[in-house]
């Protein structure tokens, strides 16, 4: 037994007696995943399977990935599909690089609770592990239609792009199988002028949308066409990701030359981030019209290893943040938008800085300002102490958005959302026992955080 | 009975033994209170009481106004003086929004202990609990003198613009009320170039002092007369509040140059900046010649909201935070006055990240400097924890200045002081069980800590 | 007995039993110390002795002193040479101003464990106990070589500039002193043309290397040469100290261009941040070919108080922190090193903000990268609780470098061990608890972060 039902709350035994009562009346709760990042592919045929353990656990996952690598293990050894046992046995062999790191949590938890795995995971006994979860895996109740209900998912939003024609939601849908998967819009490949093959995307999103993109009108056009289909197909958000949240508008004229420029293939970079920060600023407006919940996911700098991203490409491990800055930079979407009773903004940051010095001020106020969940990195048992600790007296937790797990590993789902329930019970169970809030507020508190607030933050 | 004697201390019984022992020490001092914004009118005429439970408890507590508003209550519904039953009934519904925040602890603590309410506020208790308040607000036992008697204020500070005619002290004095009230001297109005209505708060200056301010050197004359005249009336501090904590000084012809440009309207915002850093250096020098302590208060972005602060005016819940710098800023200023031994320099930040490493090294280091006490969305549970935490170790508690409650909702003073209380003897209680101080040391820093610090550096 | 066994310990009963259970395994480890200011001189001579308690425990010690003067204490009165038991008197007097600190910490410790001194000092023990120590220091089993082996220091690195002839660790190898003492090469005096003296510097690095320097060229042959001298007395590491760490390179050209201006007296601002930046570069570069290890530490204001500065030199406890930025500064040094199998570079930050947002996600992902332990102000009980709450997560703990004590005051050194040791075995005992980590992991954690992770990291 790897995992014990106490694993992560303080010792302290009157409190941690809190935190298990509180935690008992949300563990078996549906779970609300809307923001994340997994395959809609792998739902769209109900024939479809995970593949191998490697396939699974290890080779999409560059959480896990980037930990081997710094440790001086080669991507070539471990993303090819030659000899997934070879792959898992360096892993294996690796396994206490994760101790203490969210990884291995999600990763022991995964294995005991969706495998059965209860031994610890050694260059030893790796082998035998393999074996246990590769046979699994070719069993019917693990195709992944079948885990979505097994493990009580409500609902999933998945991340596309604005030209994706959203082939597989419509499948599924298709399909008649009613598992709720919804699409998310994210528009960066088509509003940041810089992304790798801009002048395709917009090909694509001409093509996507039937709106003949000539011009800064069109482009718009085409925009608010992609998210009327996204709408269509259950879609209640958008995201966008940004490295600084500048969102100063351009006048029209500005806007179009500098489109028109992009177009020709002769756009600078002080064009582009003048146009990302003109379209976070629209992207709000249509967010008015539409009533698509607007995310915004600012301060990555993507592909920090260039070596790394020639030879295997995006999402590697090397997405390194950088310091954040809300309060100035949201002025003009704020001033403009942040009053209406239409829109609504959830705000993320790599910059814990930003919690409590500007986040949880802006949506302590703001009535269309929340708090997305602690993001990425902090996505992690202390990340989300430090969130409780740093958001909530200021922001009231009325103002957050609830969980998300921003996942592309679907069986780390039921793990991260487990630590969240976890982390929120011992929260509220150390708040009771210091008679800053009641048993009955404590309750009420555990299933929002657990659903509520998210259902109700994304509309959905 | 809503408040726990134990409340707010860490669950370990060992060490809430001992953290219940210390605050035992200084739970009934004397309040110092030496920086707030309690208007100073409630005490200039003994027949002065506090009107209904609406306006004591929720119009002038921007605090609370802002919370209801992030939740699409609108200004118009809270600021009515029409049917304040109404308000609050808003309010109770909503009473829930404050869980877990200080603005929600210190409502139920003046409720309880000022009132004697010993129910949960709710939509469905909110009728009962507004007469109960009403009532007891008639009595001749809750005007504002009768409370400060009862509630062991000490000393109380108010903040007070430079042209004030500081009418009401005046008064008070003469009533021969023994009640000790001071002003602080805030220059803000009249040495930030972009104060709405600098040029009316210059003549406004004029008159007050009785300089007729035509140039640099009277505005200067100017001043130092309204610093005497504060001095007079008690005040020991002066209180300064910029964006930017710059202190570069002026060459005296540039001083002149921006000063008539200002007076003949004529400023831009680059003379703005500059003469504010230059004001900043200047009353350090007027410091080190009167005695008077220095307080700087940087890094508010002020009324952010325009189109609250259009319809509402100032101090409505969105004043938001920006990030901080104190160790460059700082060069001239302390490279000319920081090893003076008449000056002292009171810093406060609402940028949690210069504690440890700025704030810290400095006061630990330049005998001018001091820290001020967790400011503003600080001055709350966690913040105090975040503040021992990160301050205490570099700095030295000695280069503290205890607490002071910052408040314009004067019930929330005695709230304040007892959350800091707690938060003092819970930070000391823990050094002790872990051996870092003995006994002895922790009650003598427990009540340096409640009054010691803030009489010493504040010279009451 | 002032030292309790279980100090510092967090104090629920059974994670404390955890601790010290973790605790016992490695509080008699020896003592690994890769980086630190010991004076090499203290160990070349045998007959050396340390001086009286003034001269050992009080004068050498900025983190001392500027407490001190914080309080208007004068450096006059503490620094004379005339009366050593008044300048005791003066720190027993005001040593309750340590109450709660580091610096009081680490010397009640070295008191006690040194010393066997078990009363507190105040400024009526403060007699007695200078008698005890001073009859101590003129014992033969105080002297610095004895200590050395009595305190179990496995190894010892000093620091030591570019230019030195390392005269004293010379002196050791020839006396047949099995202590293990090496160099480090800090090569800021030369590097950092804005540094007091470069001139001269560079032609005492000329005289070290017998390189005549007349050029950029000529300039790396002499850095070159002194790597390799270092490296033939044990040397395993260098150390590079910038206020910012811009590590764009420079052509050829340019630096040779901007290295002429400097030896001609000519260069502005501008050309030291560049050269300073280059040099980053450059001594990345060097340690990919000599294989030394690169440590960094950025972000310290120097001599920030320039009356102090002028008066009594550099190291008087006016190095004040600025704020940091990782992320895009290393991305040129990144970018050519950063995947090198024979580069490691140990990054360093006074600026805890960067440990979740920057370090621990490039320590997380490159090869090359380690972190440092908390550094300077930050190697304090909270210090390290906030470095393992904020970095362990995201880095691994197998990607940073364990401890090292970086201090001059040779007695603080065990001080200085044993509380990162008990807050290693605090942290575990944490995790073990909470089921995070298995009794067995916590148990090899624990012995990697005493001594094991430090000799990997530092190549020893």
């Amino acid at each position: 037994m790897m995992l014990a039902p106490d694993r992560l709350f303080d010792p302290e035994p009157v409190q941690k007696a809190a935190a298990l009562e509180l935690y008992a009346l949300v563990r078996d709760l549906p779970i609300v995943s809307p923001h994340g990042h997994v395959d809609p592919s792998l739902f769209s045929d109900s024939a479809r399977t995970f593949g191998n353990p490697v396939e699974l656990l290890i080779q999409p996952d560059h959480y896990v990935l980037r930990m081997l690598y710094s440790q001086h293990i080669s991507y070539e050894s471990l993303l090819t599909k030659e000899d997934p046992r070879q792959v898992w046995q360096i892993f294996a062999d690796n396994f206490y690089l994760y101790r203490a790191t969210p990884s291995g949590m999600w990763l022991e938890h995964s294995l005991e609770s969706v495998f059965g795995v209860s031994e610890k995971l050694t260059g030893e006994s790796a082998g035998r592990l393999y074996d246990q979860i590769d046979a699994a895996l070719k069993a019917p109740e693990f195709t992944p239609r079948a885990l979505f209900k097994q493990l009580r998912i409500e609902v999933l939003a998945t991340t596309d792009a604005a030209a994706d024609p959203l082939t597989h939601h419509q499948a599924m849908r298709a399909s008649g199988w009613d598992g709720r998967i919804i699409p998310t819009f994210r528009p960066d490949a088509v509003t940041n002028l810089s992304a790798p093959g801009w002048r395709q995307n917009i090909e694509a999103l001409s093509a996507a949308s039937g709106v003949n993109i000539t011009g800064y009108a069109s482009y718009i056009a085409a925009l608010e066409q992609r998210r009327a289909f996204f709408r269509s197909l259950g879609a209640t958000a958008t995201d966008t990701a940004t490295l600084i949240p500048d969102s100063t508008p351009l006048a029209p004229a500005q806007a179009e030359s500098i489109f028109q420029r992009a177009l020709r293939g002769q756009s600078n970079s002080g064009d582009a981030e003048r146009f990302s920060a003109h379209m976070l600023f629209e992207m709000a407006r249509m967010s008015v019209d539409d009533g698509l919940v607007m995310q915004l996911h600012p301060g990555s700098y993507r592909n920090h290893n260039p070596q790394i991203y020639a030879r295997y490409g995006a999402d590697r491990g090397f997405d390194i943040p950088v310091s954040a800055e809300f309060t100035r930079n949201l002025v003009p979407l704020l001033e403009q938008f942040g009053n209406h009773p239409n829109f609504s903004l959830l705000l993320f940051t790599l910059d814990e800085t930003t919690y409590a010095r500007e986040l949880a001020p802006l949506a302590g106020a703001y009535p269309a300002v929340k708090l997305g969940p602690p993001w990425w990195f902090h996505d992690s048992w202390n990340g989300m102490r430090r969130y409780f600790d740093q958001v909530m007296e200021t922001a009231g937790m009325y103002n957050t958005a609830g969980f998300n797990d921003d996942t592309r590993a679907f069986l780390s789902i039921p793990a991260r959302h487990d630590v969240w329930r976890r982390a929120a019970a011992n929260w509220l169970a150390g708040l009771q026992v210091r008679h800053v809030i009641d048993r009955q507020d404590a309750e009420s508190m555990a299933v929002d955080l657990a659903t509520g607030l998210a259902k109700k933050a994304y509309r959905l």
